[in-house]
């Protein structure tokens, strides 16, 4: 917990670091840590379900940089839960009323989002409006539109804007990122990414519900095979097309079940992608010009495993690892030290611009869709 | 080799065995081998390169039901080579022109035409006139219309046929189709096939030549990905489309370097393809309802590799086996002895119609082509 007021201190200092003429003179630890690195940055989780229940709260507890500070819910019975399991004050329970007056609680540093997608935005942007870091669970937003949004007010209000990309801060994605890097097998020429899991009988769940989750397995499961592609890949794509494919329409009724996708990069890669709520697959396949390395499992919480053509497996020496810990750490550490941030606003929205233009080309009958990236939301290692 | 003359006995069988009434009055022991189980089939290779010479003939010499009796080439020079490797008399030589004669020789039983593609229908049907069975390499010819030619010719000439697919006979491959029928996982949802390599630098061969190949990438590795595709969903496709991609368009001239398809089958299983001459991809991952199976490599000379989403490993215990040995017994048995031909003509016919559907579907912008195969090349196992 913080006895100053973050919200101000950023604010300003942010606006002190847009002057571009003082950015040399301001040694980063001075400015944005300023000896900060042993204090536990506090965060209130907005939507207690199950990812936030599960995998988050428990993260947390390992945590060495943060740690769960507060609580937004909409459902009152879950808030003594929450207090009791995790010391939680009341002074730090909000509800979706009374959320903004977070703005007042010094106790909470960053606000993490895991709403359904279509509340991702309005939520982070209260959340940046209260002067609070922001971290969004993936997908970033249901648009793109929605996406600069946030991009802008945590811009306009000088807080930090991470996206709940765990895969990006896990050792198996690394090295990954690593072998397309050093090319110790050479240029990457190939990569194909499978996300996809087979959806349980439970035909009420917001993530079927077009409104709330804003699309089907891609905008959940797709999001993760669009990531891994581009790390796998190296680099962003220029072009997109995709298919879609419906087995159980009474089910599916509002979102996608299936799509395939094909993207060509800027580096002349070659990606071939799948995503699906009926199909279990969770692999990474990057093909090198002398040899090839895979993750499966790829995108699930941990461990991963993966191997080589050398017949060399990929295996780090965690008993268990805990993958939201490692990244709401290292947000957290970009928070407090200006370290890198290996989830950032951008890469949120370019996974939602590449999302669009997959819709679109299913739209146009598979039409080739051109796309304008750049690096956009490419972070260097 | 055979004292008598199998061509008109088979001949006049098969005339037999097309009045259906007949059929079930003749005992298939009696009529189609009758004691022949015995006897090696004579093999004449037409065509001596790299595949005959590094695969084919050195697999004959360990088959039990036929033998390299005879060569076919246009190239003098090889001529004696073989002869003296292989101890093939002078009288089972021929060259193009001469080929015919082959009608007048007992001592060849099966033609094996391993020439480039555009060459295939020619010499399958001079074969076939010739009164000798019929083994074509794959793609086994460069259009549905030289497939149909092909397969008519045989029936009229009363002579067997089959496709040089290799995988079709090996246990690895019948390991995925066992728990593709078996179903100990369930029902397969999604299929996945790569296959690919990089083209060396080698601008004159056959393979980049678009009049001799009849396509790229496609016509070479993407039938194995074809084949692959429809053993490991269980059946054929009822749509496809598909993408190429080039990168290197002063190599690739004539012929597409890589190109990606994707396909729904008769029983709603989802397929994602892809094959290339410019990357390494080589595997086939099954995904079925309760776990999967891949195998990788996949398309290559063998043995190959795979595994199961249970950790277990699938595995022959072969020190060294011959897939090409096994294909060419498999298909002497059945001209022996009337057992199943694996992979008939209409397998080889059916890879061709979906080959030309890709290449429609590519020249369309990636619209999706309807398929109406029925069970056509499917055989029951």
């Amino acid at each position: 917990m913080e006895k100053i007021n973050r919200r101000t201190f950023n604010v300003k200092l942010t606006q002190a670091l847009a002057g571009a003429a003082l950015l040399s003179h301001i040694p980063l630890s001075y400015g944005l840590n300023s000896g900060r690195q042993d204090k536990k940055l506090g965060i209130a989780l907005v939507g207690l379900g199950g990812y936030a229940g599960g995998q988050l709260a428990p993260a947390l507890l390992k945590a060495e940089h943060c740690y769960l500070a507060g609580i937004v819910t909409g459902t009152p019975s879950k808030e003594k839960e929450w207090m009791d399991k995790y010391s939680i004050p009341k002074e730090n329970v909000y509800n979706y009323e009374n959320f903004d007056n977070i703005a007042k609680n010094d106790a909470i540093d960053v606000v993490y989002v895991v709403l359904p997608n279509s509340m991702h935005a309005e939520f982070c942007i209260r959340a940046a409006k209260a002067g609070k870091h922001v971290i969004t669970e993936k997908p970033m937003a249901v648009s793109v539109a929605e996406c600069d949004a946030i991009i802008n007010a945590c811009k306009e209000n000088g807080v930090k804007l991470g996206v709940g990309y765990r895969m990006q801060t896990d050792p198996y994605t690394n090295e990954i990122k690593r072998l397309v890097a050093e090319k110790p097998m050479g240029e990457v020429q190939y990569i194909s990414s499978d996300a996809g899991f087979v959806s349980g009988n439970n035909p009420d769940q917001w993530r079927l519900n077009k409104k709330l989750a804003g699309g089907g397995a891609l905008m959940d499961m797709g999001v993760y095979a669009i990531q891994s592609s581009i790390y796998g890949a190296g680099a962003n794509p220029v072009s997109i097309s995709a298919q879609e494919f419906k087995t159980r329409p009474d089910y599916f009724k509002e979102v996608d079940e299936s799509i395939t996708a094909q993207m060509k990069f800027s580096n002349d890669v070659v990606g071939n992608m799948f995503t699906s709520y009926n199909a279990n697959a969770n692999r990474l396949f990057v093909s090198f010009r002398r040899g090839w390395a895979e993750l499966n499992p790829c995108h699930s919480y941990g461990p991963l495993a993966g191997r080589t053509s050398k017949g060399e497996e990929i295996k780090f020496p965690f008993e268990r690892y805990y993958q939201q810990t490692t990244q709401m750490d290292s947000f957290a550490k970009h928070v407090l030290t200006g370290s890198t941030n290996f989830a950032p606003g951008e890469m949120g929205k370019r996974d939602i611009i590449i999302v669009e233009a997959i819709y679109k080309s299913i739209e146009e009958g598979g039409k080739t869709i051109p796309l304008d990236l750049g690096d956009m939301g490419i972070v260097k290692v």
